[in-house]
């Protein structure tokens, strides 16, 4: 018999993480100038398709199949043939095998979906298609296996990540890094251009929807609704309600004006930056969180990334990998039994060294294996496909140049029939 | 004692599906060209008003009151006073009556705004008014009854139908069809004409707000939150996954390019065709479901359309009819009692030829009924109320004309005060 | 042992109602002229970030903290710590503090939210921060205390209030009365001039959201998934269904046509009007309010409006102020044990005077409250800091000259470069 009300909570949360996808496509497409906006859509949207096919094709059993030595799952399944989906996930939960699947589905498609924002403008779209498939199998599958099942390496060392941390945003992140440094930076580039944005509403829309299908993401990933679901609703609140707040009044006072892509990024960064922590941390912990990961992101974003002239343009390093790697490292201080009681005690709360050690490991890990395996994917297959598209093609836009199709049409042409 | 977790599935499923309907409306809006987004969006929305008022006079009488030789109900009942709503449905389920009616009510919302796709730019609102009620009087409520009810004709057939294929789909797409031929083509019209869409990004969003919506759907048609539902949660992801894709790369490799119109026209196919199967189907049944109405739908709306000079801009009937034919029949080879104890065996199943010829004969009925009786009310209806604008409003677009509004000012015209 | 279902039922609620909040910045922002777009949206969203922190600091405690004279509440207690919110709210429902709060967060973001729209185009962005702050202190989380704490003195004369007739809606419509006044009409305003809006679609995906929103709003205020719960689901769909078809005709009949604008009015009254009834009204009931509440909101607009030159141009008072004030006074006609034994009849019941004299009791004391007090915050704070931005910024228009963004660039820009 299973668990009708934690079956119906995870289905809840696998739509709102479901809806996080397109919201990212608006959120992504707002930003950009007029004629990428199809394309930035497409990209992000198309991997809904594409990462469902692999899922079931073979990503679930890469994932949670048999273990192959603490790295990837490979049980003797095709098209998930192989698995007895009815069975009961965990005692606890009381949800099927099948319920979980659906969930863990979602998550394979938002995760490589959010490192397309530093790639907009200028990459193959056959390349993208391409990298998303074996990313997903060699990457993003065994991240899965090596951090959320118990005979994963990284699970093993005891690395805490509640909804992410590791393995959807710190790994989206590196990922976009390496991504946007072999793609190489947009024609007329500096390090002070904006992108004249298509349009802000749809960056709020995107926000909003990303907002809510977190939700999704970290209360669901109690499976149970129960005191660590709730208390994950109430620290994703705080966490996000601080981030955007500070980071609102960091514009304020640095810039002199309030402005609506510091809202998003602000909001962006205490969701990222609680991901791991949500079910393991205090309110106490919570403002923490969305405070110093704010601060960490801005910092990189304002200072360090004009710098270093890196062409990301919608910030997918700097929100998901900064607030990402900053967030991994505090749940290691701010977790505590009082929350949760599965975990041991973070450094702040008399738990020593061990957890941080653990998040240190878990972290540096993660950001060494995506970064070399990333790095050695887009080196190969860059001589394969080209990775860019040509210059003719940027200067007119992706979304003519690949699509055939533009965002819109302003004017009433229709009339002049 | 009501089934709380029952109760509460089938509440989250009736608010996906209302919120359907708003996803049409952008789905449409979008597509149309810019003098007509209002009248569109209006078109599609008013019916939420419409449909709500007489589900409630006397829609859910007409479809689940008393029967009457199995075609329609009719109990002593208006608004509602006649049916004891706190009754328990069905033992099975432990939900209300009234939980069921709210979320028949939403499907009796989003059935009739779906054939506003095929009329766009050139239907009299006053005449879409005045169908849209006998419409749902004469053809609707009835058709809910025989497939629905189990004293219906169609249900005696022993007709599958998980979630509306033929009471849904079938019908509206049928109905859009006889529409377009009934109003005629747009002023200009060729085969070759494409429509400048308004906005691609609306488009975007409406599908994503339908494909979220059809989880309510699909889903929520299992009315317990059991492993049917969950398989149906599978299905209907696995068979979009895979109509989309397919989609894709049909358009890859014919047109050479993948583009917006594609993806949505693709995901929605395939949301069509496994609706009537959800909770009857393996994930291999999903696959195939996808892929076969994806091609049927392809074919039909590039090569037979343009021949036939069929003016159905948005695929009303491109996608709900011919996918909806589809999705029903293979419901009649892929149906198996390994998903759902309560049916029997399709063909590919063992079970011979039983099914499949009842899906024969509930499509063949469908299509039957709603032909002649659409076109009959039609053809009375178009003697009373002019079913078209004047050329000139055509001309000038009927937002400007049917609403004295336009969808929006895209200049800054308060500078200049 | 918390109740799962129901806890889940808050938590879906919660995040319906969270989603509210974009949902209006939507509405307003599509509504406004183009120039004040950005400003619009983020002194909607904004107050997300703000009100979270706000509730979490002092914001609970001073509504649901050890009672103070029936005005508000005072526990010992600074950003929680002194609340057992793992404690049970009530053995009915069998939910923890901690959902509670969740929920009752999410009304404290909404309704601020709300008067937004009597200001647009003309108030400075910071009196605004500084504005919302105050008046949730002093405002809104007493108001909540004395109608939503057994031991509150509104509460204690027996007003009904479901989900917020008089606590969210005339509070927030008093409020954008008295900001609208104090703030001045804008530059060029006459009882005539209608605002040129930058984008109808806009306005309806955020009645879209609003209305789905509205059904965590109503029908979560059960705050349990039972008979109540889905009568309350009921009722809010009738009602809102009644007046957006009331408004369709009479604009229809008025005006000779329909429009989108006052499809998302009507829609708006019908859902602000069923707020304090939703969980004791028969359909009977709804329906009535519906019709009531479209009329009496309809005239304001229409025919009062235009003579006292008020420029309240999103009409934050015509619908939530007029609707909100009849609806609670209907509550009182309209209310009847058969729907809910927890409370006594209305008039219309057999209950005689009582109730409506609680009604009428409860919503002068709010409009006094909330006026005067509202009044002298405004007062006050407008020595301090200057509510209006100069003539300049005003006729720049906000988004250039509070946040230096532009909504959109319409243009492809890019291709010129």
């Amino acid at each position: 018999m299973i668990n009708q009300a934690n079956t119906l909570f995870v289905f809840l949360a696998s739509v709102l993480v479901f809806f996080m996808t397109p919201g990212l496509a608006f959120f992504y497409g707002g930003m950009v100038s007029k004629k990428n906006v199809v394309n930035t859509m497409i990209s992000v949207f198309m991997i809904t398709g594409l990462a469902i096919i692999l899922f079931i094709a073979f990503g679930y059993n890469l994932a949670f199949g048999k273990d192959v030595a603490g790295i990837l799952g490979l049980s003797k399944s095709f098209f998930l043939n192989g698995f007895d989906l009815k069975a009961i996930y965990s005692k606890e939960t009381g949800i099927t095998l099948l319920t979980y699947l659906m969930f863990q589905m979602m998550f394979s498609i938002i995760t490589p979906a959010l490192f397309v924002g530093a790639i907009v403008g200028r990459m193959n779209f056959k390349f993208l298609i391409v990298f998303v498939v074996i990313w997903s199998t060699l990457i993003y599958y065994p991240m899965v296996h090596m951090v959320w099942t118990p005979s994963g390496i990284l699970a093993k060392t005891g690395v805490l990540d509640f909804a992410g941390g590791t393995v959807v945003h710190i790994n989206a992140g590196i990922t976009a890094l390496i991504l946007s440094v072999f793609v190489g930076p947009r024609i007329g580039f500096d390090s002070k251009s904006e992108i004249k944005h298509y349009n802000l509403p749809w960056v709020l829309l995107g926000t909003s929807i990303l907002w809510i299908g977190w939700y999704g993401f970290n209360v669901g990933s109690a499976l149970t609704i129960s005191d660590v679901a709730t208390q994950a609703f109430l620290t994703t609140t705080v966490a996000t309600g601080t981030s955007f707040v500070v980071w609102m009044f960091l514009d304020m006072f640095i810039k002199g004006k309030t402005t609506m892509i510091g809202l998003r990024t602000g909001a962006l960064c205490g969701l990222v930056g609680i991901t791991p922590a949500a079910g393991y941390v205090t309110v106490a912990g919570a403002f923490a969180i969305g405070a110093i990961c704010t601060l960490a992101s801005y910092s990189f974003i304002h200072f360090v990334k004009p710098k270093i002239k890196l062409d990301d343009p919608l910030d997918a390093f700097g929100c998901h990998g900064i607030s990402g790697i900053v967030g991994s490292l505090l749940t290691g201080l701010f977790a505590t039994k009082i929350v949760n009681s599965h975990i041991e005690n973070g450094l702040f709360y008399g738990g020593g060294f061990h957890l941080i050690n653990a998040q240190l490991i878990g972290t540096i890990f993660t950001i060494g294996f995506v970064g070399i395996a990333t790095s050695m994917i887009v080196f190969l297959l860059k001589k394969i496909i080209p990775i860019r598209v040509t210059r003719e093609d940027e200067l007119m836009g992706l979304d003519l140049a690949e699509h055939g199709e533009r965002a819109d049409y302003g004017v009433d042409f229709d009339l002049e029939k």
